[in-house]
């Protein structure tokens, strides 16, 4: 795991990987699946992701103004459907109470915000919430500022991902139902 | 080319495709190339994109209140970079006067936008803008209402993207400098 230069930061998201949300306040955290997220600016580095507004996710992200945007590999594949067709709210009170137990899914700190990191995946980038209560209450769009990124260093270091054979560890892009395309031949435009 | 259910239309951008923006108002007409694109809703379907405040195409969406979003494929790499590099206002009153003409971009008529569809793609979106000042102002972000879809059916049909052997129709993820990868391995998460 390398950390990855904030100008830098946007070229996680450019090629449009699904992602995982994960967020936590005071001793509550959750995880979410969204394949709606894209860089918005370059520097400093800010993203756009849609949070519905049903979702666990958005309460928290609400109360602790931080979130975490988690890349995830093919590997992973079925974990971020588990994911992203249950409810972190549902779980609270119950045992487990959390998606990270009921899933198994081991964490790390970050460094900036308190939501929590998954282990396995590709990339990490740490989010600030830039409020805009008017397109987060109207269409559920949320903004926020890059403060620190990460990347596994196999599959991304000088500002590229290079996935090469490393099939396990390539980016998801969802289609529909679960069905992913990984990233295959590259193209060299001149 | 098919029609795609407006239900589906989000489909066609789920996966994170760098696509290509043709805007039009009165004779002016213009094309540009964005990677930060996403889905914003299902019903009706909306889009979130970003268009930089010193695009020809930005004046030209402001003025009409339309554009489309036509997604480009891996035969279209070179001309991707090309209309992504070069600035269609600097063209105006010169020979071409238009990208269209300079790159020798064959295009249609769409059925509800003024905006042309670029021949060659495969698959378009006919956008009208939702209008929001302030985040347009802000961070260069717009958002539109998906009034008509369409796709290649030979790579998408009942509601999935199906590359199967088409290489050359395999749409583009930008990366970085031209570098783009198209889909490769698929998997479907249990």
């Amino acid at each position: 795991m390398v950390a990855v230069s904030l100008e830098q930061a946007y070229r996680l998201l450019n090629h449009g990987p699904t992602v995982l949300v994960s967020s936590a306040h005071g001793d509550q955290r959750n995880v979410m699946a969204a394949a709606w997220n894209m860089p918005l600016d370059f520097k400093p580095p800010k993203v756009a992701i849609v949070i519905d507004r049903n979702t666990y996710t958005r309460e928290l992200i609400l109360a602790s103004g931080k979130f975490a945007i988690n890349v995830p590999c093919a590997a992973q594949a079925d974990l971020v459907v588990k994911v992203g067709s249950s409810s972190g709210r549902e779980l609270l009170g119950k045992a487990p109470a959390t998606k990270f137990a009921a899933f198994d899914l081991p964490t790390f700190a970050a460094s900036k915000v308190p939501a929590p990191l998954i282990k396995g995946c590709v990339a990490w980038l740490e989010c600030e919430l830039i409020p805009e209560p008017h397109i987060q209450d109207t269409y559920d769009l949320y903004l926020a500022e890059v403060v620190a990124a990460w990347a596994d260093e196999r599959v991304f270091s000088d500002g590229r991902w290079h996935f090469d054979d490393h099939d396990a560890l390539k980016t998801l892009h969802h289609v529909a139902g679960g069905f992913f395309f990984t990233p295959g031949k590259s193209i060299q435009a001149t």
